[in-house]
């Protein structure tokens, strides 16, 4: 029986790593008691004047008050300081019109704290869903925040936002733009879950590039579509997902302009740690006790490679099979078959890292089960299909599916 | 721990029931030694002149050859006799030109031994993939078979088709038309599974209406698509999955017309025999401990209601809540939400059985965790969410998802 108290197996084995610090942002944290007692859970993040912010979020058609906050509030005029408060232990989700006010109130007390517009104010929430959020916690402890602001102090951010994690999440990358360092650094939460909370992940990235927001905004959702948008625990989508990336400008650095090569050197860094940070929501995914790369090529269409990988990526009995090390294409098989994709059975390919299994529709001449079962026990796996009907590929990454996850998910009750 | 060797929890409690015999049909089974020992693995269903018969299939784009077979001769000319067979222990699915090859071979020893056209043989395989289907001890046991065939096997021929299955299934109806008696009496096999087996499911229906193909087809359709096609397990689908109604027209009633009262009161009988079974393959569901009903109602449009219902009944979260009893409305909000279908949160309302639990976006205020604990304890639960947005409404079935599953799926290597 898993032990979930315990850190995910797959978690990094060097722990939190060394975040390079960001001209023009500081961090702050504390425990304000929203639902955790003795630990923090709140976090502050203050941006410099000028300061862009872009994001992406849950497609969810039931999503949180700060989700529709934060979209409505992404193209605010950036002349001014910008925010990002965080608190976990409540999600402020499915609370009706007391949902909308929450957000209005914390907005309201950061805007009056910190001298910034309202409307440069960001929340997030997550946490328990359908209980009032108790905003006088928050908007009572904005001023704490605010004298505890520094630099340095990311890593107690990526604390505070943790619910069920099991351990904190960041990454960072630098690029060289011209002859000077453009710097990125980000943290994540999610996606262990204790009912009756749901998996929410959230991502706040900062940099000191020096971009315009529809610039940021453009790069933001190209690389949102091949990291955070190809991972997946159990197909569970929460209502409170965001990802915030947010550039001072203060690095000496020109501006990066779209479409040159400087800017395919910062899309390529962003993309990055928006990859590593992806896997690292993964590697905590609930129960996980294998790390899974499923990679789609020779599809007809990109959607008929997307609609494979997330066929296979999410297929219940893919995911039982990797956690039992058994080396089970002919589930892969049935994957491909269900996922609406063009397919042609006889022309399928399979294989599990370097092993081809399956060929010509039917099991390879050369496949022993013996090298397929010796695969299965490494703890990145690859399972690779090509279609054999074209160009198109995708990648994407889950975990398996083990009785971890429903000692967490069904053993436990609110 | 579930102890997969045991019968389902959720199994009827009068054991498999006593079906009428139908006019027409002799059934008989055989052990043949596909893969089991000791175990009948083979069943053969005789069919008399003039009997039409329709089907359904899975959607698979890897579908097995016996199913491309059968879809090939659902139209073939009914003036002669007709055949099922079908062998458990081996799918013959992704066997390459080597499958195809199997299915001929069986279809010619059936037709040669029943002296019937070849493309009136539909044959059926369940069991591992990937393995070549030892064919000659199926077309070795045809004679002992036919010598064999009984009118009143059914329920040997539902026990012949099962493979993890923890019961064997039937259900039954009659129907007066005009003043005469018209019978249906069907058997089912899934979905329990063990590794490297997919589940497959499995259904014969027989009744000595009279009835063309084409009106036969189009009920079978109809009813399959408001049964079969709304019960889920685990969201897997297998590339076998098939379905066969065949009517030998034996009966004295007159010929069923479509659009006529006479149709639609088959079609409510024929109706009641694919929900009956369907709801037993639900029941036999891997590691299930509770029997789900997924209600959804106010939907804008059918295809709206269906995507809420499939988004709840396949969520790993909302089944492993039911697993765990607990009354966790917020995962069912976050199904509705990911779905893809036209919703407004605030307009949300959701019932478990009788109780009220979220109303307007909110929990409701009359909702007690207390009522809705109790609630949960049912074996048979229903889950009811109004859209509030219009008349569309589906209704699906499923089963909780328990280590049950997990032990199944992950713990037994092939």
């Amino acid at each position: 029986m898993a032990n979930i108290e315990s850190v995910s197996p797959l978690a990094p084995a060097g722990g939190f790593p060394n975040l390079p610090v960001i001209d023009g942002v500081t961090f702050a944290t504390h425990a304000a008691g929203v639902k955790y007692a003795g630990r923090t859970d709140v976090m502050l993040a203050e941006l410099c004047a000028g300061s862009v912010i872009a994001g992406t979020f849950t497609k969810s058609s039931t999503r949180s008050s700060a989700v529709l906050d934060c979209q409505n509030k992404l193209g605010s005029d950036a002349t001014g300081g910008a925010a990002i408060l965080v608190n976990s232990g409540n999600s402020n989700a499915f609370t009706g019109k007391y949902g909308r006010e929450a957000v209005d109130k914390i907005s309201q007390a950061v805007s009056a704290s910190l001298q910034i517009n309202e409307d440069r104010v960001f929340t997030s929430s997550t946490g328990v869903i359908g209980e009032p959020l108790k905003w006088e916690r928050i908007t009572a402890s904005i001023d704490v925040l605010k004298a505890g602001l520094d630099a340095g102090a990311i890593s107690d951010a990526a604390e505070a936002i943790m619910t069920t994690d099991t351990f904190s999440k960041g990454a960072s990358a630098e690029v060289k733009i011209g002859d000077e360092l453009v710097k990125i650094s980000g943290i994540a939460k999610g996606s262990g879950m204790i009912a009756p909370d749901m998996a929410t992940m959230l991502v706040y990235i900062f940099t000191d590039a020096k971009i315009s927001q529809p610039a940021l905004q453009s790069l933001v959702s190209a690389a949102t579509d091949t990291s955070f948008n190809c991972i997946t625990v159990d197909s569970d989508t929460s209502t409170s997902d965001t990802l915030l990336v947010a550039a001072t400008g203060c690095s000496a650095a020109a501006e990066i302009i779209p479409d040159t090569p400087e800017a395919a050197a910062f899309h390529a860094a962003l993309q990055s740690v928006m990859l590593e940070l992806s896997h690292l929501v993964v590697k905590d995914g609930e129960g996980a006790t294998k790390f899974v790369e499923v990679q789609v090529t020779g599809a007809k269409t990109d959607a008929d490679a997307r609609k494979v990988a997330s066929s296979i990526a999410n297929s219940p009995l893919v995911k039982t099979a990797i956690a039992g090390e058994d080396p089970n294409w002919g589930r892969v098989v049935m994957a491909v078959g269900k996922s609406g994709a063009t397919a042609d059975r006889d022309l399928l390919s399979i294989w599990f890292g370097d092993v081809l299994v399956a060929e010509n529709g039917w099991v390879s001449p050369d496949y022993s089960e013996d090298a397929g079962a010796t695969y299965m026990k490494n703890e990145h796996i690859v399972i690779r299909t090509d279609l054999g009907l074209g160009d198109a590929q995708c990648t994407m990454w889950t975990c398996d599916l083990t009785h971890g996850y429903i000692t967490i998910n069904a053993d436990y009750r609110s």
